[in-house]
C-alpha cells in the first residue's frame, strides 16, 4: 500500500498530465467502468462507493497495465475490466489503511473513515476487494482471480510485517526491501502481468514486464519514503515525516544509521524510537551525512533494472510506453528537495 | 457475519457433538487442509494465521457444503478445497466483526485484535479472505471465485448496512430481513451451492440446496439474535445484550416495538436509544408481551421454508444429512430461556 498522501502533493518538474496524455482514453474508459459498478453493490452503500471512486488518486496501476498491455487505439474490454480490478485493489488497500494510520485526508478530501466513520471503512474496504475479484472471475479463466489473490495477500503480509517492525530500529535493509517489495511492489507486478498477458502469448515478455513492475514499484516506494523527508513544510504545504511519526523505519533513516559509529546509531534509534527528533531535523543530520545521494543511487538503480528487464523487447510500442513511465517516475524524483 | 460469540455459548439441548459426528472425518480434513495452508503465509504472519485456525468454532458453513455435497465415504479435494474457502471468508469477516464490535473474547479466547492488536487484525482478515479467494482460483472453472466473491460482497455490504441502522428504531421488519439474509444467509446459500454442484450437475438441486441455506442462514441468524436476549447471565456466563448495547435492533425488540402504541412505542425506543433500559428488563417486558413465542414461529417458519425447499429431494443421502442439521437447528432454540 503505498503512501500516497505525501508523493501526490510533491511538486513534480513536469506536469504529470503530459505522461498521462497517452493514456487518457483508456482512463475514461475505466473511470466508466468504475461507475458502472456502483450499481452493483447495496443501495446503501453506494454513496460510498461513489465517493471512493470520485476521490481517486494518480491511477498508476492502471497506467502500468494499460502501458503493458499497449496496442494501437482504445483497449479491448478485457484490458479495461483487469484495469478495474487492480485499482479496486489499490482503493480497498488505501481504505484500510487510512483506518490505521488514522488519516483524516488524501488528496487533499477526507478519508473513508473520517466521512463515514471506521466501521463502515473497515467492511467498505473488504466489499470493494470482493468486487474486484468478482471482476476478475468473469476472464475465461482463474488465472486472473488467482495473481490478483495471491498479490493482494502478499499486499497485506507485507503491511503486517511493517506493522510488526514499528520502532524496530534494528530493522535490516534486506527487511526493508522486502517489505516494500510485498506492500509496493506486488501489485505493480501483477499489473503488468495482467496487461502483458492480455496481448501476448509469449510467457517472456510477460515474464519481463513483470519484473519490470516490480522493480519500479521498489523504486517507487523509495521514492515515496524519500518524499517523507523532502521539501519544506511551509512552502509545499504537506507534512512531513509521517514514516517517522509512525515508528516506520524506512530507506533514509536505516542508511544513515548504517553510517554512524554503533554508540552513536543507538543513541539515535532511542531518541527516534520516543519521537525526540524532528523530521527536518533528521533530514539536516542526513544530508549533512551524504545519505540523500546514497538514497538517489539506490532509487536508480532499482529504476536500471526494472529498465533493463524489458530491454530486450524495447522495440515493441508497450515496452516504448513503458519506458515513457519509468522515466516519469525518474523526473519526479528529482522535483524532490532532498539533497 | 453470525454473532456466534452469543450462541456458542448457549446450552443446546443434546450435544453438538453428536449433531456433527457424521462430519468428523471431513472436518479432519478440513482442518489438515487449513493447517497445511499456514505455510502460503509470509514468516511473520504464520503465528497469527495458526492462532486463527486454532480459535475456531463450529465450523457450520463447512458442515453445510459438506452436507449439502454428502457422498458416501471420504469427500473429494475439491470438496475440502470449498469447505476451506467458505471457512476463511466467515474466518476474516469475524476478525473483521471483532475489530468493529471491541469484542475482547471469542470461543472463550482473545481475538485476533485483542492479542495483536487492532492493525494486524485488519490486514489479517484481508489476507485471509484473499487466501481463500487464491484457493477459489484453483477449481478449473472461475465458477467458484464468483459465486464467493459475490457473496462476500453481499456480507459486507448487510454489514454496512447494519452499522448505518445503528440505533434506528424505526428499522422496518423488511429491512432487518434484508440485513440478515446479507450478513448471514449470502454465505450459508453459497456453502450448500458449492457443495450441491461439487456432486451433482442438476441444477434443479443445487438451486434447492441454494435455497434451502438461505432460509437456514436467516433461521440462523433469528436464533442468534434471540440468544442475545435469553438465559440468566449469572448461571450461563454470556452476556446479555450486546445488541442492545451496540443499538443492533432486532427481531425481538422490532416486535415488541410493533405491539405497542405508538407513544410507548416512541417512549421505549427512545429509552432504547440512550440505553435506559437493561436487556434483562427488556426481556421482562417482552416475555410478558408473548413477545418469545412470535419470535420462535418466525424461526420455526424459516426452518420449514428450508425444509420445503430440498423436500423434492429428499431420498438422496445428501439431502438426509441437511435435515439433520436443520433439525439440529431447530433443537438447539429450544434450550434458550426465553419464554
Amino acid at each position: 500500500m503505498l503512501e500516497e498522501r505525501n508523493s501526490d502533493q510533491t511538486t513534480s518538474v513536469r506536469d504529470s498530465e503530459a505522461f498521462f496524455a497517452p493514456l487518457r482514453g483508456h482512463l475514461r474508459l475505466l473511470d466508466e467502468f468504475l461507475v458502472a459498478q456502483v450499481n452493483e453493490f447495496e443501495p446503501a452503500v453506494r454513496d460510498l462507493v461513489r465517493y471512493t471512486f470520485a476521490h481517486r488518486g494518480k491511477r498508476l496501476r492502471p497506467a502500468l497495465l494499460f502501458y503493458a498491455g499497449w496496442t494501437d487505439g482504445l483497449p479491448s474490454a478485457d484490458l479495461v475490466r483487469a484495469a478495474a480490478v487492480v485499482e479496486l485493489v489499490h482503493l480497498a488497500t488505501l481504505i484500510h489503511d487510512d483506518i490505521l494510520d488514522e488519516a483524516a485526508l488524501r488528496h487533499n478530501s477526507l478519508t473513508v473513515a473520517a466521512k463515514y466513520g471506521q466501521h463502515p471503512a473497515v467492511l467498505l474496504g473488504d466489499a470493494l476487494f470482493a468486487q474486484a475479484l468478482k471482476l476478475a472471475s468473469e476472464f475465461s479463466t482463474t488465472e486472473v482471480c488467482r495473481l490478483v489473490s495471491v498479490a493482494t495477500r502478499q499486499v497485506c503480509s507485507g503491511e503486517i510485517c511493517q506493522t510488526f517492525d514499528r520502532d524496530n530500529a534494528s530493522l535490516s535493509l534486506e527487511q526493508y526491501f522486502r517489505i516494500i517489495r510485498l506492500k509496493t511492489a506486488e501489485l505493480f507486478e501483477v499489473s503488468c502481468r495482467l496487461g502483458a498477458g492480455l496481448i501476448s502469448p509469449d510467457a517472456g515478455y510477460i515474464d519481463a514486464c513483470a519484473l519490470y513492475g516490480r522493480h519500479l514499484g521498489v523504486a517507487y516506494q523509495i521514492f515515496d519514503d524519500i518524499s517523507d523527508f523532502s521539501g519544506d513544510e511551509a512552502s509545499i504545504g504537506k507534512t512531513l515525516g509521517t514514516d517517522l511519526a509512525s515508528g516506520k523505519f524506512t530507506l533514509p533513516t536505516l542508511l544513515y544509521l548504517r553510517r554512524l559509529a554503533p554508540a552513536e546509531a543507538t543513541t539515535l534509534a532511542a531518541a527516534l524510537v520516543k519521537r525526540e527528533i524532528t523530521p527536518v531535523r533528521l533530514a539536516a543530520l542526513m544530508t549533512d551525512a551524504g545519505v540523500p545521494a546514497e538514497c538517489f543511487t539506490v532509487f536508480y538503480a532499482e529504476v536500471d533494472k526494472a529498465e533493463a528487464a524489458i530491454a530486450a523487447y524495447s522495440a515493441t510500442p508497450a515496452v516504448g510506453r513503458l519506458l515513457e513511465l519509468s522515466g516519469y517516475v525518474r523526473e519526479r524524483i528529482s522535483g524532490l528537495n532532498f539533497t
